[in-house]
């Protein structure tokens, strides 16, 4: 059964899981293990460029508090972590692709609450190859997007592997032609996409993404455009924004560890701007290409 | 790794995945399965008592349900997955315990949309013991609930594994002594338990439970109650009901179909009544138990 495996993994590929770097076919976790049973665990995505990991230590950072927020240590050292994932890129000879981390509260007779006695947690790491055509044609086009509710739970800044509501959204922005879907809470604002963060420039000519808070994700590519954007003496306010505003934008993009910045050229079948990449959008993608080629 | 098992299940405990009857140290999944990575897969527990699912029916009929709302079939036809669960049931020599069925969509490259080629779903089903004396304690003394607020998704109608915000409520209900937490909505009205259903006796005597809806679990245990309850002329009122009302009722319990009905004795340090198990709440323990041993 573990060797189902009903894709094709390209046959060397390796995995890590528990210790153990294992034939990527081949690596299972036990059918009690607690996010299989209960989504109890977190999960990072860091981008591989050029054979290095990017953003590692703010990826790790992340790891650490969603772990935290859930009651759960890290389940070894960074050094010794930072020289898995090494280890695991080596293995794979991945120059381009991300690397998945899972940490799950391991293996244990079901049953609700976090145990008294908590088993070993398990660690999985896997490397996949990502297509740096697909990237750059969705750089050089834009995308669309489409406006879906936020079905998610409250504490959407943990990295939680509960993605249930997210894929359901993104399934339907698919069926519709679309990348991703931006979600719309419950108080009619936008949060973040299915599983990006999401930008405007308004009609004042700001770049406007929402502020940190148990209602998205704190992004690790957003927290380096920030940077950078400071850094340029690019202004960016951080405040919540309506679909009305997204509809009214000069221009609109989102940002994910995997893809960068990409521009939104449509939003509900309604162009954005002139309904091709901006300017500022333009400027963002550089500031991070340069980011992205220091680290 | 597949081994890992911190935990000591019995020796022979037998487990069912994907078409095999396995060791249950030894039953795995795979890496990539999506429930595992992104919360995509639904459950189902069943009673056995002396060596009968109980209320098998309803839990398939929810089970399609569930499967059906995140677009899913049933694995195989309902006759057959019957025979597997009484097969599991009998090698499993279960008298008293749960049986647990989980549904994943399967193992494929980490990708968000539901794949348009779907893999071969993952089947999982173990059987666990459970403590009749423990059962036994809980309906004779009654048990205390903490109020907690309800962060789960807005799909709490569809029977997924995505239980962090459930188990992070339970554990701060252990934590201060309760064996259960009652969730509170953003609007200020009980949604349901943890892991149960929530029902009280209000202070006009009446029997009340939250309507069903998106918002909560169409409980088995939740059904037979109400369907057993009108054929004793009991009347029973499905509402909202907020947690002022809670700590003005009369009585209180809490089902599912692992523990029946249980009186609720305490809610947030605050007897119920007089503080132990009222007559209303005996007489569906009463039904209830008539039930168990009819079906």
């Amino acid at each position: 059964m573990i060797d189902q495996w009903n894709g094709r993994p390209p046959p060397g590929r390796i995995a890590y899981v528990d210790g153990r770097y294992l034939r990527h076919g081949a690596a299972g976790v036990h059918v009690e293990d607690r996010a299989l049973q209960l989504g109890d665990g977190v999960y990072e995505v860091c981008r591989i460029a050029s054979g290095r990991l990017l953003d590692e230590e703010e990826h790790l950072d992340r790891l650490e508090r969603s772990l935290g927020e859930i009651a759960m240590a890290m389940p070894m050292g960074r050094a010794a972590l930072k020289a898995v994932m090494a280890e695991l890129v080596r293995r794979n000879g991945a120059r381009d692709g991300i690397l998945y981390l899972q940490i799950t509260r391991g293996a244990l007779r079901r049953d609700h609450p976090i145990p008294e006695r908590p088993p070993r947690p398990t660690l999985i790491l896997t490397v996949h190859p990502i297509s740096p055509a697909a990237v750059a044609r969705r750089h050089a086009d834009g995308v669309a997007v489409v406006l879906r509710p936020d079905q998610r739970w409250a504490r959407c800044d943990i990295k939680s592997t509960q993605l249930l509501a997210n894929l359901l959204a993104k399934t339907e922005a698919r069926s519709k032609g679309a990348f991703e879907a931006w979600l719309v809470d419950r108080d009619g604002f936008i949060t973040e996409g299915a599983s990006t963060t999401a930008w405007i420039v308004d009609r004042e000519g700001q770049i406007v993404t929402r502020e940190l808070s148990h209602a998205i994700l704190p992004g690790v590519t957003r927290r380096v455009i920030l940077q950078t954007a400071a850094e340029a003496q690019i202004a960016i306010v951080e405040r919540r924004f309506t679909p009305e505003e997204a509809h009214a934008a000069r221009e609109a993009f989102l940002t994910s560890a995997t893809g960068g910045a990409v521009p939104v050229v449509q939003i509900d079948g309604r162009p954005v701007g002139e309904g091709k990449p901006g300017p500022l959008t333009r400027r963002i993608m550089a500031l991070y290409a340069e980011h992205s080629h220091q680290t």
